[in-house]
């Protein structure tokens, strides 16, 4: 249920991130929350040092019956329970005594908090390497193609032209955006928890805070000032960053499929599946992936907003709903973050396409220039409504832009034929279209 | 990914339906299409009927290679065309020529939503299984304290009395809507997609129409009119009626977490969960388990209707969305159903608390009683302030509604003392609660 | 907040609609629960004859301060409280022993409840009636197109050929299901709410089914078995079957918005919007409104969701929810059924470039056809490998896949060049799409 | 639609923030940004300097009529249009050259994003404000409350004491994160948005950045690497941010609400609202409103989450579905802010009563320190079971705990009763509650 292990966490998932959010790495994760509590409390002399290396000893996920936990958990409302119940076990054939002080002065909430942070941080470098490799091929459009026109397209209508490297640097200052986000979130979830039953840590007495700054530091864990037990903003939070993230990584598998369209074919992935039944298709399945997590994603992060109105010390239902919710977010902006880096490193771009496409409208995606042109001699309004005039009759009679206006007295009173047609040219109406990119790829540390 | 193979689907899962949705039942349903597949295009005359014997003979679930199917899927797109590959190599291995007609005339969508069809047809009836134990559970709490007076909640703060029957009854009367929404959705789901490549089944030319009809036969699913690759209404509206069960569900868990407080301990759960750290509690775990539920369902139904508007024949992004996220959405209905069903057959009624705690506010809930009786008198609106006010000194001086209002000379020229006290007592003021049980349990069928 | 009031309700919204959905709309149909309350009580003689006609005077919308109740509303809770006091003080001043009788036995939850219920009652048919224009506009395409080919599309890749006529029958098909489907959800939501403060109607004494039975009369509303103020159920159910319709809807929009595309242009709105700076864009606002809606409604569904979970007899927090959000939910889907029943009465379609676009790959759309007509020689997997390598080196070179594989001996010695031509024909290989037409049309009421 | 105008506003939302986003606030902002344009483009020398009076003189949004807005929006697709068409001609109206300039090289997302950030800039101090009057009243009941008992509840049960001070504490904390997480992201989204029809700016040729930059200056606002039309993480990541925000609230607020309960009664709403049929009740209507806000803010996020993949360089459906949603989710945001800031203002807390509530359990809840009192001489597993059989048992004879200890002669061989007595006091059950007070209060900036 945490989505790591399943049938589909190759296709939607990245697999190292899936290693760190598996049901074994979950188990290991506890169990080294609590030999670093051990540890901490024989440093701090709450538990003889002589208990430590027996619990360390037991603390390895494949001695544990996971059937045992998976039937125990409904009576106990976690796997907590039933594992700390079979670690004491495994400590107590090791050494009876060391048995005594397994889990001393914790919670269950504190152990599956702390170890789900513990697991997030192992696999935050892993969604960081494909965004940066994402980001790096994005890069490497930009810089390649900064002059090369492509047909700007809003309401999936051609409008005036851009650049493909524009097009590309959009994606790379929103990725190195979402870099940044990332680590942001996941620094702030690395934080302990640690507050025993109510969040007062009663059960150790004077020694709290000191085993509390013990374990913080051999978990090289940020110590709060207080436990946090149903108060799951930090959580929350990551969560949303990464749904931040997936919906920009969403919009660049957007873009990248539409461009692949077998009418536009202007850029597709190199790497795209195969068909079982149509030998000529190359679907963009990476940029599926990535589609199908934005629709996952928004929906689980809701579901984390939901879980946030947690009752008093510790809540009844909000906070059970994010075990397996956090890792399934995680799990598919990873395989987002994976997908879109594949296909911007396989993406075939084709520049002729491009230009080819640009002349669909007979010029009419450059009708701005014109209208730009004559806008000081008749005033915006006008300039405009003759241009959409021209346009419409161009497009009624399937001719040329340059044509139709070429015929309109009013226009040539100001504009030669050739000025019309220096104006209607792609290459000649790209704005500022190579500085914006400057500007996003001089931001860009490895430039 | 699915849900259904994880550590947590004890927890907040259903065993059957778990096992109907696991990875390997995933396998098995796809492997059952394809058999029914070709028993129909044999029956038609499609295929050679010599080919369905060697297919069927390899579609055993059990045969296949999970880590091939894992690594293929990036790839391929979907699990389906690596186990078509793997599933024509094996019937090749028995008879290469039946290996020909593997999957004839279909197309990856067509076996995995029909596969998908079949395993919700085989786990639905467990959720009505538990809807209707909770149903029961909740009829017999109906019957059994029809007559037991329980303060009305409204905020959160005692209103006027009502009967524990009756809450039950409410929940009951919800519990077989439910039911009745259930059986009406599945019902809709139970439904074929056959369509090949594009939705008209080209490859099967003349024979189209036959091989579709003898195949929903064989499926025992409906024939639709026409195939309905990228139209996800009945899946989505399927998912919908689920959340509405699990909002159900979650409001009959929320009643009884919330009479199970320390300070109310008017019902409780006698299966109630142990705390590793405080022996003396006993947690509502099955409550908390439907009530997480609700927190997580509303999130995946939003994404199964985000995943809706699919493009042209068949989409990319949307449909790849919902295959792990259908299956999700029942096993987590499922697992609040059962924990409902068990919370309310377990649940422990303290109808002594029950009193006890309508005589918190020293009749101060009763107190409408005495708003109506002055009502004729003084006007509904005189006799509400003049209740207020009493109420408000009461409270001030910790003193019995009763005492206040017999020092008011208004009310004293209108009800003797006796009329009053009369007025307050909890059973006086029941109103319509027999009625309105009875309504409920004689439209239930087992009453 | 209710949505049906703001600058955007013309453009997301329906006028209709939003005018049933309006503030002024809210505060009549209060009002008008207050009368029909007032009628039935006095029908059953619980209070006296001559109050309604003073009440009835006084329930007039306009009438009321609405600044009074916006002012008030925070310190009540609801608007109801201070339109019941200014309603009261109307009252009086018209007949002072009338006035006693305003509200009488009702809570507010009543009659926010009954009139949001009947305003879902007043605003239905006019959804209805979009979504049968556009039923209407699907049937007139599918019959129009019934033979027309146009490339089927999966992945946004062209795969093999189908009919226009089929697309818009399946729209049609899914609009119909949608129609049976908000018909069903409005009917099951026309439901009386009446139950007083605790859901007893305690404050009627032996007279309050006959109140009840009355008021549902003369509202013409089903009498429920008993009063569901915290059960939601109904309201949920109706929010989901609008957030399905939406999503039909809006997979629809998406077709339309594709085909619309300057590389496609298959289908276009004729009714579509100008740009403020490019004169020659069709922008496809309606589909933009419709795909809009999307993207808001399953959030607000799955708002629905989490507010089901209320508490005791009536909930904190999660009735106040829905409010604004039941509006909301069905002024978008109005919204989008009226801009979907306009973009497909106006879709201009153009057949030519429906053949030109599939004439883009040279034959591979009907590659599959060759895949059928050489599996039986050869082995579905074989044949699949050949014509799949054909596919590449047709693709590469750029050449016909015709000419590509009449170089193949393989090919040649199964096919003749005119059988090869004959396969890849679009018009030969459309399989039971005009079959599966004649079902749906055949189905739909008035053709 | 955008939330602030109706019936609803003064309930859910805060006046201040309505009163920005109001639809009047939207059409004034909107003009604001066309006279920044005009003012920046101007200075650069793009347009005549005489051109800016006369748009600044007709740039007020009280000349323009509404009704027309609402009529165009839907041919147009957006208000911006026909705002511009209004502006232009009554521009005209002046001074016929300058309107030649109106909105010269700008598209209506360039003004409608900008306007948004304007007015969302407006808006943030207000909510700000409301954070830190609900954080300060946190911080004096944490101060005035630091070392007073109250049972700790985990599971909706009685778990081991804690202090009312920790608990306020903890909101507090929480709220400064909030505070802190606004502060960056409101920060983050105050950027400019200008680009012109595709994002290259090419209507202002070489003037562009000249052009952007004296915008971004005139509008006190960041000047972004490049135009981000369809890029739109960072109003998405200001949605989440208010999310996670309204989720601390809502845990505050279901606090509040739940120590009100008729049955707890701990702490309570002073400014409570009253009930139209219950004189007695006080019910907790800001809680209510910041929990209906966590119901309905998740939903809106998420449809923000799900707008984010949008179309190339303007997006089709889904930059629409953001208007309404960004003012919504700041509007019940704020709303929530202000409820949970007057709640806690004007919360009565009853530490008595709190004292009382630990003595229902008898001692149960302390009963972990006798756990950890005989744990160093039984092993914490078997002093557990010890105590969790004489917890059964006293519960089971309701009888004091430490009178059943007391019996037990394992427990008396290793503590007095006088021990045990003092194990059991709740003051004696602490544990680092008034340090992890003084550590939050330190960080505080206003202790």
């Amino acid at each position: 249920m945490t989505a790591a292990d399943g049938l589909h966490a190759s296709l939607f998932g990245e697999s190292g991130v899936a290693e760190c959010l598996s049901d074994r790495a979950r188990l290991q994760a506890i169990l080294d929350v609590e030999v670093a509590l051990a540890e901490a409390e024989a440093q701090v002399g709450v538990i003889p040092a002589a208990a430590v290396a027996p619990i360390r000893q037991a603390a390895r996920a494949d001695l544990y019956d996971r059937s045992v936990l998976v039937r125990e958990a409904p009576r106990a409302g976690n796997i907590a329970i039933p594992l700390i119940e079979q670690l004491t076990r495994l400590v107590a054939s090791i050494d009876l005594e060391a048995s005594r002080y397994v889990h001393w002065g914790a919670t269950s909430q504190d152990v599956l908090d702390t170890s789900l942070v513990l697991q997030l941080r192992a696999a935050a470098p892993r969604l960081d390497e494909h965004l940066d490799r994402a980001a790096a091929a994005a890069a490497e459009h930009a810089r390649g193609y900064r002059l090369t026109p492509i047909a700007g397209r809003t309401w999936l209508q051609q409008a005036t032209p851009t650049t493909f490297g524009l097009k590309a640097a959009g994606w790379l200052d929103a990725l190195e955006r979402a870099r940044r986000h990332a680590d942001d979130a996941f620094s702030e979830a690395r934080v302990l928890q640690f507050g025993g039953a109510s969040g007062t840590l009663a059960a150790l007495g004077a020694n709290a805070l000191a085993v509390s700054r013990a374990l913080a530091n051999r978990l090289e864990l940020e110590l709060p000032p207080a436990p946090w037990h149903a108060h799951r903003d930090r959580f929350a939070h990551l969560a949303c960053t990464l749904g931040v993230i997936t919906g920009t990584l969403g919009k660049i598998a957007r873009d990248v499929a539409l461009l692949s369209q077998t009418e536009v074919r202007e850029a597709y992935a190199g790497e795209a599946g195969g068909s079982s039944t149509m030998p000529h298709k190359r679907n963009p399945v990476a940029a599926g992936v990535a589609i199908a997590a934005t629709v996952r994603v928004p929906g689980l992060v809701s579901s984390m907003l939901s879980a946030m109105p947690q009752e008093h010390e510790r809540g009844l239902g909000g906070w059970q709903a994010e075990w397996d919710v956090v890792p399934q977010i995680l799990l598919l902006t990873a395989g987002a973050a994976r997908a879109v880096a594949d296909a911007l490193n396989a993406l075939v771009v084709d520049a002729a396409r491009m230009r080819n496409n640009l002349d669909i409208t007979h010029g009419m995606t450059q009708a701005e220039a014109i209208v730009i042109a004559l806008g000081p001699h008749l005033g915006k309004r006008q300039a405009h409504a003759l241009v959409e005039a021209a346009c419409a009759r161009a497009a009624a009679e399937a001719r040329a832009l340059a044509d139709v206006l070429a015929e309109d007295a009013v226009v040539t009173g100001v504009m030669t034929r050739q000025a019309i047609e220096q104006c209607l040219a792609p290459d000649a109406y790209l704005g500022a279209a190579d500085e914006f990119v400057e500007r996003i790829l001089s931001t860009w540390k490895r430039t």
